[in-house]
């Protein structure tokens, strides 16, 4: 009991920061000249603040695209999945994920994990002014992380959906957000050892999106496919319920990536943002289009589908190097993820891995290609051996990990609905409800 | 007539402002010195404004939950309703509702009533280098006050869906938003008595969302419910029509809430927009998952509408005092709202006060319980007492003057639909429009 | 051979740019004192590129409300469309057509073609801090007019929306807007005759929405109209198949546009960009208002639709002089906008020119009153004759390229499909998918 306490303390300690007295208002207030250097904190500041925002918009893209790509009967279910995420992530940051992804000097084994201690800890005085690389607040530090950090559990939301438990999803999210994402982030961005060895990795191909796409493979290995996708040896495609839904999320996710992205030069440089903005955006159009062209052709239909993922692939593809590659290189990133996620959709399905949104493809693959990438079209100071190296310890320690607690999970609690459950749909065993409950066609042409 | 004219030319006056000879082109030009103070109000400004856009996006948050948690037979009547709102909020709050909120020495009745003026006033010479907090333009303020405005009606509209006749609707929107919520507002925001007894509102969960929350109140009980709610003492679920359509709206108010209490900061300072941004985003989070378990708890089925007026009303109960209560003050005002909440809606629906959305929950009481909080997480310059009178004294007037304005039009144009309409859908009959008319399904699994 | 080789090397020329040595990490690490001026170049660049992002978000407006008023069965058909447009856009803009719209010296043929090479150039050194007026970078430039190419072509895509061809329209997408577009658009903003004549027209009302209505206009004739619209000199009205879909593309296009004419505004000047804002916002509200006022007096009922082109008509409406025209003048422009949409609609189903989504009349004929109006609205220096004959030849010249365009293809690959195609929806047979493939109503009520 008393460590409970002692925990709770500790975590109040962190938490009990009063708003009051800001340096702004002081600074003015004790007739002091606002200097250069201080305006530009201020214009850092805000912008990776509207960043964070935008990349909590990637959180409602992923709950868009996922109910979207999956049947109608489990939409309340996924879109409570992706809300309790965000919640999650956020608190468990708060909590102890942000200060076990930037441990400091508190490394415990090696630079392998550290934990610089429970609750958020902005500095003596209860004043926020501690800068990251000089530019902006502590909060902004954290929230601009935290928003990161929702997002390696919602992508692993999306390939096990349509069979998982509710309750054994929202402890593995728990957990894998909690814990898991931010020791295997704290590896680079905490200055840990992939940093030390010159492994780059500017935005998360690796870090969010390879380490979400690994852990979703582990979740549908554990679950196994959705009832009567693979029968005596076909696949029979389960499509998505709302196109609409599936674009707007697409849409929304590469708004936010604009954020995701342009937040993480860290400040708002103008040479870098803009030039990480061009590159991202190039390389979600490279991506899009050669996604839709390969599926044309392998498919012989235009899939709307895969233009989407493509993409999400051709965002994935860059994220590593976004500030780094030239213009012809994020072009050619984009357009070669684009191309990896049609042949990476269909080799999971030939192998019975099934993802109905193809989460692992997208991240999990194109993550690895986006990390090398940098390697290809970064410049010399960049090896294909050490980024291929990070991308896949990165991506085979969150396998590991999450397969480790997804087994645990299906021996204890159990990880899979019942057919019957399944068959009827999660909204109405799980939730007691439908997405579409008083929806009503009154004609059709 | 000679009055109307009067009036015409006032507004007529205000509004001819011509929109030449910036500031900053005009300095350029004369070859004077950029210093960091002209910069600050820059990035200030820029940030204001791009918080008004996040909070326009809230009325398409609003839009998309209320139409979401209703039968899709009214559908088209609340996004023509919502639409409506925005441009009357905007028009009126040009016309007369700035000069009623913000009457600087022109109060009228003691500082309960005020108005500067028909139209808008940017100062000398069409230049509207006007600050407000020495901070921003007129304009600015202008702007984002007025997305603020909107927001009051728009609360309303959700608690009155499916049964409201659309002309008396928007009369009331009309004069709600245009006249009660400035006057109100006046009391604390203009300066008014409120502000000088030390109550503190930081973004308005009682000037609001307290005051839209009342008002539908007022509105849901001169309606009376929707046919077959309650039948024989029973209460008969009328589920919404489509459950991703609610989450979007959940989510993009989240995001618009960025705005909404980070605009209200009134300047970039780095400080307070990112601790704003923390304790918004944590109370938020707190709010859904506890509204999540507790409906779990009460109804044993987790409910996604539950937790997402959850996060909702988190929101709603951190904005009276964002940028003041700790960290661990917004993750419990936040979780409280989001208890509340769940027993908010069930209270209502037993007592037979029906509210298709929650709104009267998640902005009304929440709106009170945020604006108490102030005085519990807040420190001790605020007072729980000061608090809650503040809070019922608003949310009392804006109920009065509610009913006051739903009981005249009842007896007048009368405000509820006749029954066949009802039963028929208001989009068919109001309209004569269906919402999903071209709507057709193939095939079904 | 070669020359195709010559044009390759060109093009990876331009763009194989380095994204190292920013100028904000450089000028520190040389000990460089911060200047307000470069603080105040940070923020114009910054503001400028959320502005970009803000942009994007109207392609994803636009798929929203061009999906959600066309029926069901070309859903998956306008959503691949809309993805393709941006991706191509932005990408032939960074080949070829930046470089046409902005061609600096490099005029050919007077002042009405010009180009400055392949590729993109952003200076020596791969540094990127060539201004364009002082205030952003290279790539800023780039990636915001990048934003608005892609979105004339959108803009056709309404028109022709339910029965063209997706190879046919999106060759000629990749034509139009990588060509016609910024050739168009360098007569204005690149420099050319128009702009030397004194033509104004500050966001596009002209350039972007003018150019984009009336090649919509050709498209639409030379398509004819969609089965079964006019029988027998009737016409029969063809309802979309998700109002919710509709009214959440006009709201993103409203929030969209703060970027598109608070951008244009080229830097974050305080007066300037909230002037922008409110103008831009209340032209909006008035369009919306008398629409809906109009409509339900023409048709006896108030229709959404025509509420939501509205909106968007008073913002095409307030383009060309956002920053010119005064509070009261951006009412009215607005609000005749609102009106002239109603009749135009009604207008060109009389002589039977289908289009699905209003865009003829929204974009084309309202951006050809945005134009004028502020030669009424915007004080004398603006002429009525110029912007007249400026938005009629811009008009005429975007129709004729169109038109001859879409005839070539019509001869050649042909651009509609056949009437069992059209019958059965795009989506099945162009596609092989459907739009709500797994949707599946449990119960109506």
């Amino acid at each position: 009991m008393k460590r409970k306490l002692a925990f709770m303390s500790a975590l109040a300690g962190g938490l009990l920061v009063a708003g009051n007295g800001w340096a702004q208002e002081a600074a003015e207030e004790a007739g002091e000249v606002i200097t250069a250097e201080y305006v530009q904190f201020m214009v850092n500041n805000i912008w990776i603040l509207i960043a964070a925002a935008l990349v909590f918009v990637m959180h409602l893209g992923f709950a868009m695209i996922e109910s979207g790509l999956e049947r109608s009967k489990n939409t309340v279910n996924i879109l409570f999945k992706n809300g309790c995420i965000v919640a999650i992530g956020l608190l468990t940051y708060a909590a102890f994920g942000f200060n076990l992804m930037y441990p400091g000097d508190e490394w415990i084994a090696g630079n392998v994990f550290g934990f610089a201690g429970f609750g958020l800890s902005p500095g003596e005085d209860g004043q926020t002014m501690a800068y990251a690389d000089g530019a902006y607040t502590y909060f902004t530090d954290f929230i601009f992380q935290g928003m990161f950090a929702a997002t390696a559990a919602t992508i692993v939301s999306g390939a096990v959906a349509g069979r998982i438990k509710l309750g054994s999803f929202l402890i593995f999210s728990t957990l894998f957000v909690g814990i898991v994402y931010p020791i295997i982030g704290s590896w680079k961005w905490g200055g840990g050892w992939l940093d030390q060895m010159g492994f780059y990795d500017f935005a998360g191909s690796t870090l969010v999106h390879g380490v979400g796409g690994f852990a979703a493979l582990a979740g549908a290995i554990v679950l196994g496919p959705r009832l009567g996708k693979y029968i005596e040896g076909n696949i029979r495609p389960i499509v998505g319920h709302s196109m609409p839904l599936a674009a707007l999320g697409m849409f929304l996710l590469w708004f936010g990536w604009f954020g995701f992205n342009g937040g993480s030069v860290l400040s708002a440089d103008p040479d870098a943002v803009s030039f990480v903005f061009t590159t991202t955006a190039l390389a979600a159009a490279s991506g899009l289009l050669v996604a839709a062209g390969v599926s044309a052709l392998v498919s012989k239909k235009p899939d709307l589908s895969m233009a989407l993922n493509g993409a999400l692939a051709g965002l994935v593809g860059i994220t590593a190097g976004a500030d780094v590659v030239s213009l012809l290189g994020a072009i050619i990133a984009g357009g070669v993820a684009g191309a990896i996620v049609v042949f990476a959709v269909i080799g999971f399905d030939k192998v019975k891995i099934d993802d109905p949104v193809g989460a692992i493809s997208v991240h999990g693959v194109c993550g690895i290609w986006g990390t090398v990438a940098v390697g290809i079209f970064g410049g010399s100071e960049y090896s294909v051996g050490v980024q291929l190296l990070g991308a896949l310890v990165a991506g085979a320690t969150a396998f590991v990990l999450a397969f480790i607690l997804f087994t645990i999970l299906k021996v204890t609690l159990g990880i899979r609905v019942e057919e019957e459950v399944e068959y009827k749909g999660l909204d109405l065993v799980e939730h007691g409800q439908e997405a579409y409950g008083g929806f009503q066609v009154f004609s059709t042409e």
